[in-house]
């Protein structure tokens, strides 16, 4: 039996999820919660937690030791602050003269903050090495399968979302027969899916990809798709979505396989090149 | 005293103006009106012109020819059709059936174009070779200065929105304190402006940063700033733009810098690496 996991809770659902997986092992779980984050449910029930504000990594690395976490994860989005509402504690602004304060605009930064937490002795794993069944397999999903246009979207669009996730910019595309209807910056995946509702063409629809960045840690961040992003696919007019198999958090996946067969989408996990 | 000059109307007032200053010269101007997109001031008065549809390709050749026009210009933002709304006639369809289909969301279209027209007879000019001092000078414009933190961002975003052009994707780009707010794709800027309003993160603002796409021909589709761009810039709360000088399309300079001057805001033209 693995000792107490410690949960850092970015927003959504996902970190309850946690917390009910460690319950169902019978694995104790302290909750590090993110003010302004973490999703109020998520500390339902008698959760142990600390709620710290985002600067103050002094306080979260004290807590988690006085909890006695060996392992921690880092579950569901961060809003990425700016250096100016970050108020940095001791810890926090040590770590960012040593990382720069530049990177605050970086998954660098994310990255930088798990090597901090393991120089302090603790073991930062991922999502999927707690809930095992959570990543995308690779294949048409649902009952719709993509045709050779939709094919054609699906490589535009993993090309150039290859680029902008190495330029740590977003993790989504939208593309309509060639035309790139819209790139994901901060502003997410859903703000993302109506604007290019309003943008679209004619004819037939486009297709969503999205991907990890080439390169980002396993461990943090990885893209998420569920039954509402389907929702929000079917309603800007998208014929279907592709995701990285593999690298991908699949929310409730027969919700999502049943939303997209009731829509008429297709849903597909691509391998993803790593070149 | 060149012979009548063919222009081809996309949206904005930049067609009438250069009808005006065709009219100041006392040169002959044929307008090719494209349905949805050219502005209905643009053919007030007695301008001669045709309108036609966006696939109509042979019927504007025809038009052009039949007013004996030699030089044409193509002037104001052109939305990319999908290929089902294109509906191309003969001409348009050996045309596409030459470059691709796929080249519709591509800036390689508007190229392809143009050597079409050449091919055809017609020597393509651009909007500055009529419009003498229309394209952004080097430099700070106005009063405000950017400081250190705002030439990075304008570093980082110059470095974006190379990538981005070479991907054909867009001109503009959003960085707010080294994070990036938003990527223009065919939204346009001014509502990458106003969604980056929404997404800004307290502190100093963040920047606006437009340019030409690498590569992209000087004769079609330049970047464009006006008062407006300015405007919209100062109610998403950022601190200033940057263009790329000797290729941005600068609307009505004057106003531009009286309303950056107004808001605080710098307007600054850089040169851009075209490696």
């Amino acid at each position: 039996m693995p000792g107490k996991l410690g949960l850092i809770a970015g927003g959504g659902t996902l970190p309850r999820r946690i917390i009910e997986a460690c319950h169902a092992q019978g694995r104790a779980v302290f909750v590090v919660a993110l003010d302004g984050q973490t999703d109020a449910a998520t500390l339902e029930g008698d959760v142990p937690h600390i709620r710290i504000r985002m600067g103050a990594a002094g306080k979260a690395v004290k807590a988690l030791r006085g909890a006695e976490c060996e392992e921690l994860v880092l579950a569901g989005p961060v809003r990425r602050p700016s250096f100016s509402e970050l108020r940095p504690d001791l810890t926090a602004a040590r770590f960012l003269s040593r990382v720069g304060a530049k990177a605050l605009g970086d998954d660098g930064l994310l990255r930088a903050v798990m090597d901090l937490l393991e120089e302090e002795g603790f073991r930062v794993i991922g999502v999927h090495d707690i809930l095992g069944d959570i990543l995308a397999s690779e294949g048409v999903w649902g009952r719709e399968q993509p045709d050779e246009d939709a094919w054609r979207d699906i490589r535009r669009g993993l090309q150039i979302a290859g680029d902008l996730g190495r330029q740590d910019i977003g993790q989504a595309v939208v593309v309509q027969q060639g035309i790139v209807l819209g790139v994901e910056a901060i502003e997410g995946t859903d703000r993302l899916l109506q604007r290019c509702g309003e943008l679209r063409r004619p004819g037939p629809g486009g297709v969503l990809v999205k991907i990890k960045k080439p390169g980002q840690d396993d461990r943090a961040d990885l893209p998420t798709v569920g039954r509402h992003t389907v929702e929000g696919a079917a309603k800007a007019g998208l014929r279907g979505i592709a995701v990285e198999a593999g690298a991908t958090i699949v929310m409730e996946p027969d919700d999502l396989v049943a939303a997209a067969d009731a829509a008429g989408l297709f849903v597909v996990g691509v391998a993803v090149d790593k070149g």
